[in-house]
């Protein structure tokens, strides 16, 4: 072992110990005949003295002349500091240092070493390694592990089995894309890469292994978005002889384990909301309900007031801003503009004012009395000094852009304070949804997913309206996990396929094997999967998942330190029976 | 949740409990008026009673009617059975069941689900769901699960932080073969799977994680022997600023903390041997150490006695087989065959029996006086009653013969007991080995492997002499971990990959951002990865790790369960710019 300690051990009871340290040179300062050095490693910093008189005069100046993040070893005693430094645990002591060894020289980094760097994030990512080495960052990636540890721990303890499942499987067309990976042996076949493990782990119950767990590598090929990854982490889960309230009991608990060995936060019960309320009181299926602010509609209260706007709207719906009513002119005239932005894409914005003295000042004055006002108000539950906040059109959308304004002021007030966590469970999604390009319903969950057995016969009159045994878990408004109770019996997976648009020829081709399995045996089962990376960082109280993930791809799908992809050479790809197409005139 | 309880766990102090079991019929045994079903889960086995007079005539019909592998709901009663059944746990209490529900139905399956089977490996992997339902295959994966627990609670409890490395990575023409996935945002780049997370643990180092572990998918796509899968699972690891000594403590300890948790066996103190000592004594680089029987030369005392085939060999070499002298000609005619076979090679076997009388008896009675064979005896150590074999040629080659013997007589003489744990430490590998077809010498262990320091003078003298600081854990001749102290300064890494025969531009293509990160502070690292599939297939007292895979490939690297690989659709080819090679004429 090159060190007795590492550079974050040593307290005042270790006086007078001869110790060796190895680490990296943090900082130094030189005041001629003194020189103090910080040497660090992940585990702290621990302060080096050489002193004039105390040490060789070489040592003293090959003191001085270290460079930042030299590797260095340092044998020394350990002695009481003068000046104590009580923002670190090391602050009291200090080694006198009587021999060094530079292990290994850098050159000087391209960015600062520091939580607060001068390095864009581009250069960082080249140089992922020494951005690890920030605490900030590297204190994420130890956030990461034990959330690992501690979501592997409750599931062992609740008799989950974790098990592997393969990586190289089958490309199935629908859903995203799959990477697909050509094989040699069998030439001009491929494996693919898992979107998830959704079909094995199904099969896992086929074979009665009850519970099963893994934390596993997923991969999508898809256009990368602000905070997609080509490659990320799954906790993916599925129990037998289950129904719905028995996996939403198993994973809050879940859920409530980790918040209180990771973060030491005791979680309220997980209160539980329908999607159609949710969309209806937040026009959202992931509500961050950290703060109110539900939607309330007014279509009727205010249609037939002579006010075209509303008169044609499918929907007119609000919002009351508790306080707000103190918002300028020119705030307000923002917010207007915000909501018409084509991100957002809202026509107009009514405001109503909730003035101290009973009044209410409005946009659409012209047309609604005081009396209609209070009427809004009313339904609004809004008291004097609110702000009511209104959007009117079609239903879907205008309840999107009132979702995306309640968001806003959320923020503007306040209301989303990032170390407050409130999960909520959405329940009963529908089991289809309507695909305006392919012109065909598509399954919203995946085509596993059992539809609730009351709402069947609607699948051939009305399949928009089947609702279906899947649930989410959200947190602060971002889609952590979700599952459903699975298809357990071929005749109603075939009936899914089926309305799914699947010929029986597709679905034999790419799911016989699971049609099979359900042949056999099949038990009731169900599960659910939580993007690990996203629950990382909400655990983080960050937004971005990048800095949770060791290293992570940029918006390109490129590793920028590595730079992968790249091209591989002819004679591999002849080996593997494929060729390059010409590039196509874009 | 379909059941109160699991099959496994209902004892006679449940008496009189009203429950609800669900599980798979194992058993129906059908005596008219009185019908015992085995109900199955993954807990255990528990007997369900139907006795007419107790029940309604129908359900002791339907019960008599279940089917082999049905799905059904019990609900009844527990009682005290009248035979009990001293070998399950369940055997003192059965079910009086009063309702019983079928929640699935099963076709005949197409081999019988017991621990002994009809169903042969092709029909088993097809029907790998199935398969997975015997308790003898489940039980190797819950071992797994065990292992996988085990590991991470050692290497949490010592300060190795668990860190996900990408799987979408860059190829590397070094070594074996890599899977490659095409690009499609990027067309004409490739992304490459991991054959290890190498390089990268490497970096972490250079980050300053100080120690690293996963338990991670890596990938080869090499032309499959028996016992190769094209993906596998290594436990990783890597840490700084240690010595061999340090990586040496660890892991023997974890293998320690692994057999202690998971088999209950404590484990000796793990004996070392050199690389040159395990060749010479045991002809292998594995030895398996369960038993003795190591070499001995005879070179010296077996030429100039006019014995052509020994005078001109390279090497005469033997091993003792204790008290096997009264191996008849018979036997040592079927060892002498056993050894000419192709895939040992050897050119004939020479044996001399130790007789109780103090005489010997050999096959070189011709050229060896009674005093001559007496000497051979005293090297050998062997006692009257004892058995030497001795093989002579070309010094690699007829060590390579005479492990495969010795193995073979261990086995013989039933001293390879598979519950037996013999682990042993390889040291001091060779840095290099020279590689006949490409006339050029190749990385032993890996490019990153340090020489020992004392022999990098012999670099361009005598590559193949250069020992490594690298190390294999080896139990009861199995390969199950390999490691190496690392390079750690750019200098001589660029002095490798020039031993190496990389041109300095395709260093600098391939692993440029490792030599580049060397530059930044890198401290002394090595590290270890153990292949865990074997690990488990040796703690599971197995010679195969496919049943310790739960979704095992065949030997082409199949997937029969699921048909992969398979082709791809032209639209998908043409989407990621890539189409199939013409099949060429072999």
């Amino acid at each position: 072992m090159h060190r007795t300690h590492t550079c974050g051990e040593l307290r005042l009871e270790d006086l007078n110990k001869t110790v060796t340290l190895a680490g990296w040179v943090q900082r130094v300062r030189n005041k001629g005949g003194l020189v103090w050095v910080d040497l660090r490693d992940r585990y702290g910093i621990t302060q080096l003295i050489f002193e004039e008189g105390e040490v060789a005069a070489p040592l003293l100046k090959e003191a001085g002349s270290l460079g930042r993040e030299f590797v260095v070893q340092a044998e020394g005693t350990v002695i009481e500091r003068t000046a104590k430094n009580d923002r670190i645990p090391t602050g009291d002591i200090e080694i006198r240092v009587n021999g060094l060894k530079v292990l290994n020289k850098a050159k000087v980094p391209p960015f600062i070493i520091e939580d607060d760097t001068d390095g864009g994030e581009d250069l960082r990512m080249k140089y992922r390694y020494l951005d690890l080495r920030r605490n900030v960052i590297r204190e994420k990636l130890h956030l990461r592990h034990k959330m690992m540890q501690e979501t592997r721990k409750y599931m062992d303890a609740k008799n989950f089995m974790e098990v592997e499942t393969p990586v190289l499987i089958k490309s199935t067309p629908e859903g995203a894309r799959d990477f697909v990976v050509p094989s040699r042996i069998h030439s001009g076949e491929f494996y693919a890469l898992p979107q998830s493990p959704q079909t094995f782990k199904q099969l896992l119950m086929v074979s009665g292994f009850d519970r099963y767990f893994q934390i596993v590598k997923c991969f999508r090929d898809e256009d990368l978005r602000a905070d997609r990854q080509p490659e990320f982490t799954q906790i993916d889960c599925e129990m037998s002889f289950v129904e719905q309230e028995d996996i939403l009991e198993i994973f809050e608990g879940m859920i409530r384990h980790l918040f209180r060995e990771v973060k030491g936060v005791e979680l309220e019960e997980v209160p539980r909301m329908t999607y159609a309320d949710a969309m209806r009181l937040y026009g959202n299926d992931k509500p961050d309900v950290r703060f109110g602010m539900p939607f309330f509609e007014l279509t009727d209260l205010a249609q037939g007031k002579g006010f075209n706007v509303f008169d044609n709207a499918e929907l007119v719906v609000g919002i009351c801003a508790t306080g707000a009513a103190g918002y300028t002119r020119k705030q307000i005239d923002a917010l207007t503009d915000w909501v018409k932005r084509p991100q957002i894409g809202a026509r107009g914005l009514v405001y109503v004012k909730c003035n101290e003295d009973g009044t209410f000042k409005s946009s659409v004055d012209k047309f609604y009395t005081q009396e209609d006002l209070k009427a809004w108000a009313d339904k609004a539950g809004a008291a004097a000094g609110d702000l009511i906040l209104v959007l009117s059109g079609e239903l879907n959308a205008t309840r999107k852009q009132l979702s995306e304004l309640r968001l806003k002021m959320g923020e503007d007030l306040g209301l989303r304070d990032r170390f407050t966590y409130k999960p909520l469970w959405v329940l009963d999604f529908p089991l289809l949804e309507w695909d305006e390009e392919t012109a065909r319903f598509h399954a919203m969950h995946h085509p596993f997913t059992s539809p609730k057995k009351e709402d069947i016969p609607l699948l051939d009159a009305d399949p928009g309206k089947v609702r279906a045994n899947a649930y989410d878990l959200v947190i602060n408004g971002v889609e952590i996990g979700g599952g459903s109770i699975r298809i357990h019996d071929k005749a109603t997976q075939q009936l899914m396929f089926r309305h799914l648009g699947f010929t029986e020829a597709e679905a034999q081709s790419q799911f016989g094997f699971l049609m099979e399995a359900f042949e056999y045996g099949a038990p009731p089962h169900g599960g659910i999967a939580f993007g690990f990376d996203r629950l990382c960082a909400i655990f983080g109280g960050s937004d971005s998942i990048r800095d949770y993930i060791a290293f992570p791809k940029n918006n390109a799908g490129r590793d920028v330190m590595i730079n992968s992809p790249s091209p591989v050479s002819e004679s591999q790809l002849e080996e593997l029976s494929i060729a390059i197409r010409e590039k196509k005139e874009l």
